[in-house]
C-alpha cells in the first residue's frame, strides 16, 4: 500500500519549525504496512495545497495531510480539499456540540471563528480528537481515493494517527498486509568506504531488501530494509542479511538499532563485575556524560576527572611532571599515566583516558588539530592508541568519546 | 526568487532520520531573499529522484537537493541529475587530487569507491567541500535552469550553503531583494506563561512582524519574524521589538539567536579574570562538557570532578562524611561542600556544583525524581538553590546543567 504525506505550514517551509510530524508519520506508517513514497511540504496557500493534493492523489490514490485545520484564516486545508473533490462543507451538529462543551469546560465563550471547525466535507468520516478543537477527517471521493486530514499540533496528530488512522489502514490491507521493516547494525572505527568493501556488492543478492550506509560521528550504521513483504517473511529475511553484515563488520559491529555504545560498555562492565572511572582532557566530560546518561549507570560508574589544565593532570591524576615535560600532554605516556591515575583515584578496575587537541587552536605540525591519544585499562593491562580525527571541535570531541568507549569495549571483550 | 528544495534519503521518508537540513535550508534561504515554494522528500531511488527534480525544474527553474552524494551504491543523485540534463559525468582531476590528499592526510589509502566522488556532470561548477569527500555541484542546463546538489551530512551541507550557495543567490537577485528575517531573544529560569504576562499583548502593535514563544529545556526563546520586507527596514523593526522584549524579560534574558549560556558564562569569567572548576553528580559531566564545548574555554576552565559515587564526594571533594550522613547526597549542605571542595581542589576562584536525582529510580516522597540542588561560588560567596525539574532523565539533567550555569551567571553579574 503506497501513500503520500503532505505537511502544510509556512513555518515548516521557512524552517522556523522542524517538521517532526513527518518523521513520526513515516515510522508509524511503515510499521503498519503503508509505504510513504513521497513527502511534500507547502505553505498555507490554497493554490499550493490544492496542486499538491491533486498530484499526490493521481500518483497513489491515498494522501495524509497534517496542518491547516485550525480556526484561523490561514488554516485552509479542509476548504481546499472539499473544493477539490467537489464536496460541500456541512455543519456536523455533534462536532459543534462537542466544541461548545469543550469551551464551556474551560470557562470561556466559544469564539465565532471556532464554529468553522465543526464543518466537514459532505460524507466525510469524523475522527474524534480529544486533545484539541480540530477533528481529523477521512474523506473518500467517488473513485475510492482517500484523503486523511490531521491537525498539525504534534500530540494531536500522534493521538489521531495511533487511535484512528493506523487501525483503519491495517484493516484496509486485510490479510495480505505488506510491511516496511528495518533493522540497523551499528559499527564504529571503520570508514564507510572500507566497510562497503568488506560487505561487497550484495545489493542485487538481497533484493527485495535494500541496504543503506548511514555515516555519523558515532560510526557507520548499516540499515537493511524489507519493502512490502509479509511481516514474518520480512523478519526472517532481515535476520539473515543482518547476520551476514555482522560477519562482514566483524568486531566493528557493536549493536543494533538504537544501541548506544555507552550502554553496551556498561553491560560489558556488568558481566565482568567491573567498575569504571574516567579521566578526560579534550573531551571535557563527554565520556562521563555519555556513560551517566544511561539509566542505572551508578552501579558501574564511580566517577570522572576532567583534567583540562595540566595542573589537574599532575595533582588529581598524579601524572608525573617529567612525563608532561618530556612528551607533552598529548602523548602515549601521558594518556597511560592518566588511565593509571584514574584507577588509583577512583579505586576502579577499569578506566578510560582521553587527551588530545580538539581545536580550533593548539595544533602543531607534529600534532595537528584532531590528534587524540586514547587509553583503556582493565586491571593491569593498558591499551593506548593514537587517532587523528577529521572535523570541527565538536565533531573531534564526539569522535574521540566514541572511540574511547570502543577501545574499552574491545579490551573487555578480550579479557 | 522562487525555488524548490528536494531532500533525498530513504531514512528521511521512513522517519528514521529527522530532516534537519530542510529546516536549516528554509531559514537560510528566506534570510537571503529566496522563497522556498515547495519541499519534497523522496527515497534513494533513481526514478523517484528523477521525477521530482524534473517536475520542480518545470515549476520554478531552480532546485536545491541534499543527500545522495556519498561513494556508495545508494548515493545516486549526481548520476540521475546528469542523466536528466543529458550531460556526461567527467572526472575532475583537481577533485581527484584533493580526495587523494585528504586520504593521505588521514594516513589511509583511498578506497576505489571514492573515485566516483571526483566525477561531475560536464560543465558543472564544483563547490569545494573542505568538511567531507563529496563536493557540492552547481549545474545549469541549456535553458538556464539550475540544480544545486549538496551533501546530506548536516555540517557539510551547512558549510557549502553559507560559503558557496547563499552568496551566489544574493548576487543573482540584485537590489530589490525582499527577505524574511528573524531574531530570537533567549531567556531562562522563567516559565512561558510568566514571560507572556511580562511581555503583554504586543502582537497587534508589532505588525507586520510576528512573535513566537519557543519553550525548550534551555528556557523560553522569543522569536520575532519580519516577513517580506526590504532588508534594512526589516532589521530596524526587528531591533526595536527585540529591545522591548529584552526590557520585559529583564535578567532572564541571556543572549540572542544561537547564544550558548556556557559561552556567556565564559565571557563573564573572562571580564572578571576568574577561573572555573566544577563538581557534578547527577549531571555526570554535562556542565564541564558544555563549558569545554566552547572554543578557547581552556583559558578559564581548570577542570571538573564527576563525583557520581559518594566516595568521590568525600575523597576528591572532601565533603565531610557527617554531612552526607546527616543530610544526604542531595542537600544544600552537600552541594555547598562540593562547591567549596572544588574550589580547593582546582584552586579556582569560581565553582559550580550540582547534585540531584535524575531518575528514573532513586526518588523518595521527600526528594522526588527531578530534585536538584545547585550551587555557584565566587571567591567566598556561595549561592545554593533547590529546584524540582520536570521531564525524563535526559531532560532533568539538561535543565539542571542550564540552571547551574545560570546561577553562576547571575552571581557573577552581582559581583
Amino acid at each position: 500500500m503506497n501513500l503520500e504525506v503532505l505537511t502544510i505550514g509556512t513555518e515548516l517551509l521557512l524552517g522556523l519549525t522542524v517538521d517532526t510530524n513527518a518523521a513520526e508519520l513515516g515510522r508509524a506508517l511503515a510499521a503498519a504496512g503503508a509505504e510513504v513514497t513521497r513527502r511534500t511540504t507547502v505553505a498555507d496557500r490554497p493554490e499550493a495545497i490544492r496542486a499538491v493534493v491533486a498530484e499526490a492523489l493521481e500518483r497513489t490514490g491515498f494522501v495524509i495531510t497534517t496542518g491547516g485545520l485550525g480556526p484561523t484564516r490561514d488554516d485552509m486545508t479542509k476548504t481546499v480539499v472539499a473544493d477539490l473533490l467537489g464536496k460541500r462543507l456541512v455543519l456536523d451538529e455533534r462536532l459543534l456540540a462537542g466544541l461548545e462543551a469543550r469551551f464551556k469546560k474551560l470557562g470561556r465563550p466559544m469564539p465565532p471563528l471556532n464554529r468553522t471547525q465543526a464543518e466537514v466535507p459532505e460524507g466525510a468520516t469524523v475522527l474524534p480528537n480529544p486533545r484539541g478543537t480540530a477533528p481529523g477527517l477521512w474523506v473518500e471521493d467517488a473513485r475510492g481515493r482517500v484523503i486523511v486530514l490531521l491537525p498539525g499540533v504534534p500530540r494531536e496528530m500522534r493521538g489521531l494517527l495511533v487511535e484512528e488512522v493506523l487501525p483503519r489502514l491495517v484493516a484496509r490491507q486485510g490479510n495480505d498486509r505488506r510491511v516496511v521493516l528495518s533493522r540497523t547494525l551499528r559499527t564504529t572505527g571503520i570508514a564507510e568506504s572500507a566497510l562497503a568493501e568488506r560487505v561487497g556488492a550484495i545489493d542485487p543478492e538481497i533484493l527485495p531488501l535494500t541496504l543503506a550506509y548511514l555515516p555519523s560521528v558515532d560510526g557507520v550504521d548499516l540499515r537493511v530494509t524489507a519493502w512490502g513483504l509479509e511481516s514474518r517473511d520480512a523478519e526472517a529475511r532481515l535476520a539473515a542479511v543482518v547476520e551476514r553484515l555482522r560477519a562482514a563488520a566483524g568486531d566493528h559491529g557493536y549493536g543494533e538499532d538504537g544501541a548506544d555504545l555507552a550502554a553496551v560498555v556498561l553491560d560489558a562492565l556488568r558481566s565482568g563485575r567491573h567498575r569504571l572511572g574516567v579521566a578526560e582532557s579534550c573531551t571535557g566530560g563527554m565520556v562521563a556524560e555519555r556513560v551517566t546518561n544511561i539509566p542505572g549507570a551508578s552501579d558501574r560508574f564511580i566517577g570522572g576527572v576532567v583534567a583540562y589544565a595540566d595542573v589537574v593532570k599532575t595533582a588529581a591524576l598524579k601524572v608525573p611532571i617529567e612525563t608532561l615535560e618530556a612528551h607533552g600532554a598529548v602523548s602515549e605516556e601521558t594518556v597511560r599515566a592518566m588511565a593509571e591515575g584514574a584507577q588509583r583515584l577512583f579505586s576502579a578496575d577499569c578506566t578510560i583516558a582521553v587527551t588530545g587537541i580538539a581545536g580550533p587552536g593548539g595544533g602543531t605540525p607534529d600534532k595537528p588539530v584532531g590528534t587524540v591519544w586514547l587509553a583503556a585499562r582493565v586491571h593491569t593491562v593498558t591499551r593506548a592508541v593514537k587517532r587523528v580525527f577529521p572535523g570541527d571541535r565538536d565533531e573531534i570531541r564526539r569522535r574521540a568519546a566514541q572511540a574511547a568507549l570502543d577501545l574499552l569495549r574491545r579490551l573487555l571483550a578480550e579479557s
